[in-house]
């Protein structure tokens, strides 16, 4: 048996009977039809409520539908071993693609002095600039950020990319590690986060990493609220060093109303959207993955616990 | 002997090293260099001020450092079978995409729909939107909308384009003549026009025809100013039919100061900046036409002027 379980109940109720088609043989219920606790094999879901999985003695897996798992892994109803599996793209990729696309364009184009500029009621041309002469770097290369990084690259920006282990991504200068955090800082015009929160990652763009990106530049952070500290890019933004910012996810969700975010001009705030579940590819890949469960084979997507992601 | 000129001082004395090093053989000067106007043959120009053409008896082509050339035609210096040859992209297609693809990309996003939620201090999340659930119209099956209905084709849109003769581009539904025109409006998520103006263009962005749109849409002119009937357009936002607008080019510009569009919060101005002319690639695209004529060949770029472009 299958709970499926997310905090909307008309979510669950469209996700069951896509649940149900893709996978006949199998039964999928909601929390309100789970009448035998020790029924439940598998849990597919996002933002469960506290103490869920407690009550499931013969839980055998998790299957996320997000990519994100840091909510999952700080929980306390977990047992350690328990596996763990976190969407694969989803449909996400794309869209996060899109969201750091329509950043990193409106930033070449210089849509957000020309707003500026409009306000003020001032006509008045800026020298063009090519995608070749704005350097891009992508703080994550997995899934998502791998994605974004070669589109930006065929889009004929220059691309840096940045992951905690080697990588190779095509028409990417790719970079690891400490040492080439520093670089990749020093050389981006747009710093695009699409990175996950791990105990590592978490407070990673501080006041000094900030300060370290070239005059001008612009932040991204698609990734996860609790990477930023707020008040070090407000206070980057307000003294001038950085141009602007597209924010899409914060340390407090939704953005708290007392915020310095909300107004500031040269902040563009979207609710947590940047890439959003896709459901039918959400339902195509956890099925597919719940049939190599069945047939005895490792699932995709598995996270890795210790690594935090 | 071949005359550069534009408004701009600083940049005929760009324009004059890199035409020379292009055709060392030929001889370009400034208009203050001008001994003999009976020497000039050519003119290479932009923006070039009244009765310029009058006072040199022996020219025998104008070269436009620009693609629309509706200024040009407007003028009554220029004998009526002067051959007066426009700028075949010059870097502008691809500048062109870039500036259309911005106000889809954000339109798709939601990203204006955002920015008043931010202004309003309101955090909410909206249905996503794929590509290919936004219907572009691109006016104007040029050097220019070619590209960008392509483009726009390949990020995965629903794209029609329209033109005065039949055309065809792979994967646009192409449209052309005035009941093509109807067609397309009335499937026109976002509009975006890229025509030049000519007696038949001009105006032809009307009351009735923003009318016609699908409620929610967008405009993007690019094309000319003079297409567009403003006070309509501000009409068809204030009432709520349109959801926004991103405008290039203005009935008069710079854009006066008392224009209600400044300060619209669904209206993005740029300064006349979708296109710019690049300085190298207009060089070299000239040139090569130079030598075509020298060579006895047809130029490329022709303007045909009965027909206005
Ligand atoms: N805003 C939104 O709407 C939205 C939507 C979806 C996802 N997200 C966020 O995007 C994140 C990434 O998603 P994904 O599918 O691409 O995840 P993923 O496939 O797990 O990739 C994570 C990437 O981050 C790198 N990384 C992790 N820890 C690092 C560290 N300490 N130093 C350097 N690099 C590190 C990884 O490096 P290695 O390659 O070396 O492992 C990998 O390249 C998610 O975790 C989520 O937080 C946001
Ligand atoms: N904002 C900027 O920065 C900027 C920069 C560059 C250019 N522009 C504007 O963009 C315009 C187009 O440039 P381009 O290089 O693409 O020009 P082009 O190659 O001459 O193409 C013009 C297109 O418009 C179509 N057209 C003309 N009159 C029409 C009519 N009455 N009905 C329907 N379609 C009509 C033509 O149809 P056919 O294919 O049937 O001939 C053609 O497809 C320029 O004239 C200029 O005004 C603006």
């Amino acid at each position: 048996m299958i709970l499926i379980h997310t905090p909307s109940p008309k979510e669950v109720a469209a996700y069951l009977p896509l649940f149900r088609a893709a996978l006949p043989q199998q039964t999928f219920i909601a929390l309100d039809e789970m009448r035998d606790p020790a029924a439940v094999q598998y849990v597919i879901t996002w933002g469960p409520p506290p103490a869920l999985f407690a009550g499931l003695p013969r839980l055998e897996a998790v299957f996320a539908l997000g990519a994100g798992v840091d909510k999952l892994l700080a929980r306390d109803d977990l047992p350690p071993q328990l596996p763990i599996y976190r969407l694969l793209d989803g449909g996400m990729a794309q869209q996060m693609v899109e969201y750091v696309r329509v950043g990193v364009l409106g930033y070449q184009r210089h849509m957000d002095i020309y707003r500026r500029q409009q306000a003020a009621g001032v006509w008045k041309m800026l020298a063009p600039r090519l995608p070749s002469e704005v350097r891009v770097g992508v703080l994550g290369l997995g899934e998502i950020g791998r994605a974004v990084a070669q589109a930006l690259a065929a889009d004929g920006y220059a691309v840096s990319g940045w992951s905690r282990t080697p990588r190779q991504v095509p028409a990417v200068d790719c970079l690891f590690g400490d040492e080439g955090l520093d670089e990749l800082l020093a050389r981006s015009d747009v710093l695009a986060c699409v990175l996950p929160s791990t105990p590592e990652t978490q407070g990673l763009l501080n006041a000094s990493r900030l300060a370290a990106l070239p005059a001008g530049a612009m932040l991204i952070n698609a990734g996860r609220g609790d990477l930023l500290d707020e008040l070090a890019l407000l206070y980057q933004l307000d003294n001038g060093h950085l141009r602007c910012a597209q924010l899409d996810v914060f340390a407090s969700e939704p953005l708290p109303a007392d915020s310095r975010l909300w107004q500031h001009p040269a902040v563009t705030i979207t609710p947590h959207i940047a890439a959003i579940t896709l459901r039918q590819q959400a339902v195509t890949q956890i099925a597919a993955n719940l049939e190599r469960l069945a047939a005895g084979q490792e699932g995709l997507g598995l996270v890795l616990r210790a690594r935090g992601y």
